[in-house]
């Protein structure tokens, strides 16, 4: 039989009632014929209730033990969904990662899945098993421990599993109903998408679009599993939610598909750096080492033999980037006059695959800031992305006028 | 180097605070030169939310999904312990059940330790680990599947791991500080005992004491292993606590040397049930049939053919013996004219090993209920062992003058 993988969120299990409802739904699904694979998350609450344990016992923990203990939360999800769709008369048992198993890396609390070996819960399978309940999240190490594969992790487990299994679907049910052209929050058109790219879904999801963790996407791309994601707080349909897919399975694209935002960067310019060759590796390279996490990255022309260097980074490293910049300079590694650091500003972004064959998308976003008055403080373009950096106060403003100009509120 | 297995019950790793009280505990042991081994169960009230949820789920669980769920509490209390324990510079790693592996039967939520390899422990303590923290309660079945050992089950893991290591005591830490004469909150003379056999602790937990799992004190009798009930909420001496050892090792006791009491049986009587071979198989088939467990039982002198059956058993199962009875009585199997049940009883018992070789106890004790005007209904004996049926009014009375005629106050 076909096999289904379908995963559940943290609020998606977060009581029993909500449990039985997603229950309801593998049943839904078992009625059409598939063999299915839960991957369940925690309980809400849960894991961080877990994390919080650690934190008063063990400031510098041992993350060995850490994983041991925050893993527990999915393995009591996993029985309680296994209880309940044997309720309803569904074959089902649970699987903790280390029954399947789920072979990882050593790297505790960041463990990377090496191999799912589908023997044991293919041959349940075959005896007439259902529905494979398993605790997302989790793994075990070549060492016989327990790893987490980091929050978020059970988006994860799930792509690995659809590709160990070759299912011929990954269904992700969360708190919302797919993905949108931009956050319904702030642009009252944004619009669900139907389908939607693997790179533009990675664009969007380290842009901080929460929606699918950034390494279930690559791996979904890797091994062209077709995901799906959907509410699990709604009736569905068989075309609900939104196909995130390779982009041949795409027929009609927008030119852009997403507009994303950041209100978390801050922009710092060091003023009148002395220029010569190697100066950009002088600066960044301290900044690298001190964990701060460049993003866009803009040199003036330089005169006289000084220029000024502009950068974006998290607004929450601003400090240990201005820690890191003043000891470079100390130790007469840079020399600048001044640093300045802007905290006022948000990144907005244009993604869509359709820029790689379509030219002038940069100028018409260009021109439709300019027309709002929005002024552009930096600008940094990928294959697929268009990033600027602007003023806080017109971050709104501008993803409005960019869903406008691109007409996100239409379908292709 | 010798090993110690120290056992912290649910009420010693309530909060991550005592459970670094317990860990300073186990310090100390390892300062003397101990490899330890701590058997940890669920943090206080886990347990209890953990058996809610299945129960919300489903009233009629797969008990392998129930001990998958269940288990979890014990495995966040090993892992935050061994955290606790490396934050104190004590070389420390947690265990879960299948990490040892606890090898147990299949008998899902009431599984019999079978084997604990001592392997995997042992070379961590050849490397240097001194402290190995072991997720009490649960096992691994032959299938694979996690089990459980039923509630209390963590003072039978702590027993069975001092037999496979040899080990030279087991301390059960708990919240009271030992085993005393009686129960002291009924008399105010209740005597904290420095030692007791084996065999008088079985009767008393049997007899609803609630230090010790009853299967934890029949193992330890088994393989000899020494225990230690000790509270772990005061500062502790070498000689704290009560230790529950093998007779030979007493040099002097009472002959009594505990009083039990029992407020939850009822005694149920068969009137004039037509007397015959095998009627005692007749009535008590039945009723073990139906699960109900028969404690005492008495035959008063057959009449002209019939003759009263008196039995006791625990108040909440009377309503399941007076069906399975009258359905009996209905199949034609037995005959009787009444069955009456009194649930206004209760059960008092003097323990100790001392009547095999004195006799005149079951005179005194009778005696003693006589002068005080308490009147006895049934009366059973073992060996080491006299209970008595009594009005449930005198119950009190009746502990506090047997434990003054047996002059449990004093040391022998």
């Amino acid at each position: 039989m076909p096999v289904l993988v379908m995963k559940f969120g943290g609020t998606s299990v977060a009581t029993t009632d909500r449990i039985r409802r997603a229950a309801k739904r593998v049943g839904v699904e078992v009625a059409k014929g598939y063999d299915v694979i839960v991957i369940v998350s925690a309980m809400s609450g849960e894991t961080n209730k877990l994390v919080g344990l650690v934190g008063e016992t063990s400031p510098l923990y041992d993350a060995r033990e850490y994983d041991a203990v925050v893993s527990s939360g999915e393995n009591v999800t996993a029985g309680l969904m296994a209880l309940t769709l044997q309720e309803m008369d569904v074959p089902a048992r649970s699987w903790q990662g280390w029954q399947v198993p789920v072979k990882t890396t050593s790297a505790h609390s960041a463990a990377r899945i090496e191999d799912i070996p589908p023997d044991n819960i293919t041959a349940k399978f075959a005896e007439g098993m259902r529905v494979a309940v398993v605790a997302g999240f989790q793994g075990i190490s070549p060492e016989g421990r327990i790893t987490t594969l980091g929050r978020g992790g059970s988006d994860t487990t799930a792509v690995a599993f659809a590709a160990a299994f070759d299912a011929e679907r990954c269904d992700i049910y969360t708190d919302v109903d797919g993905v949108y052209t931009t956050d319904p929050r702030i642009c009252d058109k944004a619009r669900r998408l139907d389908r939607i790219a693997f790179e533009e879904m990675l664009e969007l999801a380290s842009l901080g679009a929460k929606v699918l963790q950034t390494r279930s996407v690559e791996l979904a791309m890797r091994y062209n599993v077709k995901l799906r994601v959907l509410s699990s707080f709604e009736e569905q349909s068989d075309d609900a939610g939104t196909l995130v897919c390779a982009e041949e399975e795409i027929m009609e694209s927008n030119v852009v598909n997403g507009i994303a935002y950041s209100r978390d960067e801050a922009k710092m310019t060091l003023i009148s750096v002395a220029d010569r060759p190697g100066i950009a590796a002088a600066i960044f390279g301290p900044l690298s080492e001190a964990g701060v996490n460049v993003d866009m990255i803009v040199q003036n022309i330089s005169e006289e033999g000084r220029t000024d260097m502009t950068f974006s980074c998290p607004t929450d490293q601003v400090l240990r980037a201005e820690k890191a910049l003043q000891e470079a300079k100390e130790r007469g590694d840079i020399n600048y006059h001044d640093l300045v650091a802007d905290t006022n500003v948000a990144k907005v972004s244009a993604v869509g695959i359709g820029m790689r064959s379509q030219s002038g998308v940069a100028a018409r976003m260009f021109r439709t800031l300019s027309d709002e008055g929005v002024n552009i403080k930096v600008i940094a373009t990928s294959e697929i992305k268009i990033s600027v950096l602007i003023d806080r106060k017109y971050m709104e403003l501008a993803v409005q006028a960019l869903h406008d100009a691109f007409e996100l509120d239409k379908s292709a």
